[in-house]
């Protein structure tokens, strides 16, 4: 049996329940996007790991040094947002073909530290080493959070609202723009920086977390087909989504007319949008939604509803039950 | 300028003081085994990571899946001893290539977890993609230490003692049958088990840092020939080295012999002994010697002093100066 026939989580599974015996009080393991680490009676450490290889996670020829600097720690610093949680340490390991230039390790440095700075966050430590051909990226960020205020995927309440920060599918537009080889106008390249320099949305994260209506929340990473999923399966509950709600920037249904794009498709499974995903008590959401809109550059929009039931996510549009085609995104089932 | 012209650190000097300005009290970044990161009034957590890259540090034809799970957790619990501290939790990422099998990934996680528990040190996370050829491995552990037994590098005193526990070598001796293909004898097994099998020295460590005759620790992973210029440096101190006094064992003594091995060499620039080497106040080291062989398996060996004068390593033999040819191991320079 070959790793590409279970996928990552069925790989997880494996071996996961084998440590739970070793952890402790105030401490939360494998199964969120961070794991808890006691810190004090009011306060807690999250902890996030992100692996990035060349060729799989990024082509060099596509992104600058700088670009993939910003975006290894983004990438990171969104599962510290998704807890609900600050920042505040990050550590780096890095795996580099001898051929690399120094400079261009400045470039990748250089784009780590201006976002380390925006939040606040220092480098502590790492590991450089040679790897043979590709480059390979590990980031660690630890975060901070009030005990009372992280926000975990298990949290999700029957007739919960299903939320999402800002766009979805941007990302993977800009990816569909550079894997086609699309000429790079203004709109394509607009798309290609969603993609290359994700905003993580720590601000947005703790503000969230403050509001007691929100319940479940977790970051957009691999498209919300398969995220959802691990809110459903944790929860242990049914979802409802109404595609038609899917908040797609007007930038993107522009490019998706232009090249026959199916871009319900990018926005439900396209993956990479580090927006937030979050359940809330819909008693709170007329509230919620305008003071989100006075404090943030973005909105909230409301995609569908937490159900009872078995975990499985039902799409609608119009009010018909649809079908989508692609459940999330496994590394190991891909090319 | 290429990667191996200035090596791992000097990589590192040209980005790791830019985040300074972002580290506070209490927390500690670059430059020692460990970085600190702040608990509580008595105690600080201490974090290291290490990244491990098939056909760079491992031959996945030489090693078994187990013993690889083993070494992986192994190097990074070396540095937690290091700092006189206990492991608490780990994190690992695994860049898998596809046609990677099942059961080879639960041997890995089966040695990994025997390790993990060992010490009592739970994985709380990690990450698993696919990679394109090579398996790569990222640890990060966290231990935690009293505030007041911390050992950092930069402790050591004119006068000291410089000691190891253990024995040097034999690791590297090891390295050198597996690469040579030499017949898998019961001696040549023995120093491959070193190579594969480091046992981390959590206790030898915890018991040294509650001494307060000794200064300095860190542990020996690239030689102490590389080393214990770590400690000069952060100490600004000198060191005089007494080559007669490196602790080689009779195993490894005979199959230099057998091999025309340079065992000198190995025991000063061999690598991955995950031994401990710290500096001892003189006045101390015959009631430390004694006491450490009645609690652990193994001795102390003190190998030289420490010295006023610039960072830098006199080897002696029979009160002669000499010089010692490898100057510890860059991976970016090597092949």
């Amino acid at each position: 049996m070959e790793l590409k026939d279970i996928g990552e989580f069925g790989f997880i599974k494996r071996f996961a329940h084998k440590f739970d015996k070793l952890i402790g009080k105030e401490e939360m393991g494998i199964g969120d996007d961070c794991a808890l680490l006691p810190l004090n009676d009011t306060e807690t450490y999250v902890v996030t790991t992100d692996l990035l290889i060349e060729d799989i996670h990024f082509l060099k020829t596509k992104i600058t040094p700088e670009d993939l600097g910003h975006k290894s720690l983004a990438v990171s610093l969104s599962d510290i947002a998704a807890m609900g949680a600050y920042p505040k340490f990050s550590f780096l390991s890095l795996g580099v073909p001898k051929q690399t230039s120094v400079e261009y390790l400045d470039a990748f440095m250089n784009g780590y530290q201006k976002l380390s700075e925006k939040y606040h966050t220092p480098l502590m430590g790492g590991d450089t080493t040679k790897s043979s051909d590709k480059l390979m990226i590990n980031v660690v960020v630890v975060g901070q959070c009030k005990k009372s205020e992280v926000r975990l995927r298990s949290m999700a309440k029957d007739g919960d609202l299903i939320c999402v920060t800002g766009n979805l599918g941007d990302s993977a537009g800009g990816l569909h723009v550079l894997l086609n080889n699309a000429a790079l106008t203004g709109e394509s390249e607009s798309l290609v920086k969603k993609h290359h320099n994700p905003e993580p949305r720590i601000k947005e994260g703790i503000w969230l977390s403050n509001q007691n209506s929100v319940h479940a929340m977790m970051d957009i990473s691999d498209g919300i087909s398969s995220d959802l999923m691990h809110i459903l399966n944790a929860s242990q509950k049914s979802a409802n989504i109404d595609v038609k709600q899917l908040p797609i920037s007007s930038l993107l249904q522009n490019m998706a007319k232009k090249y026959a794009w199916n871009e319900i498709e990018l926005a439900s499974s396209g993956g990479e949008d580090y927006e937030l995903l979050f359940t809330v008590d819909r008693k709170d959401i007329d509230r919620l939604h305008k003071e989100y809109k006075s404090r943030f550059t973005d909105e909230i929009s409301v995609i569908g509803e937490i159900k009872q039931g078995q975990a499985e996510i039902k799409w609608f549009e119009n009010g018909n039950e649809i079908s989508i085609n692609k459940s999330g995104f496994n590394h190991f089932a891909n090319s």
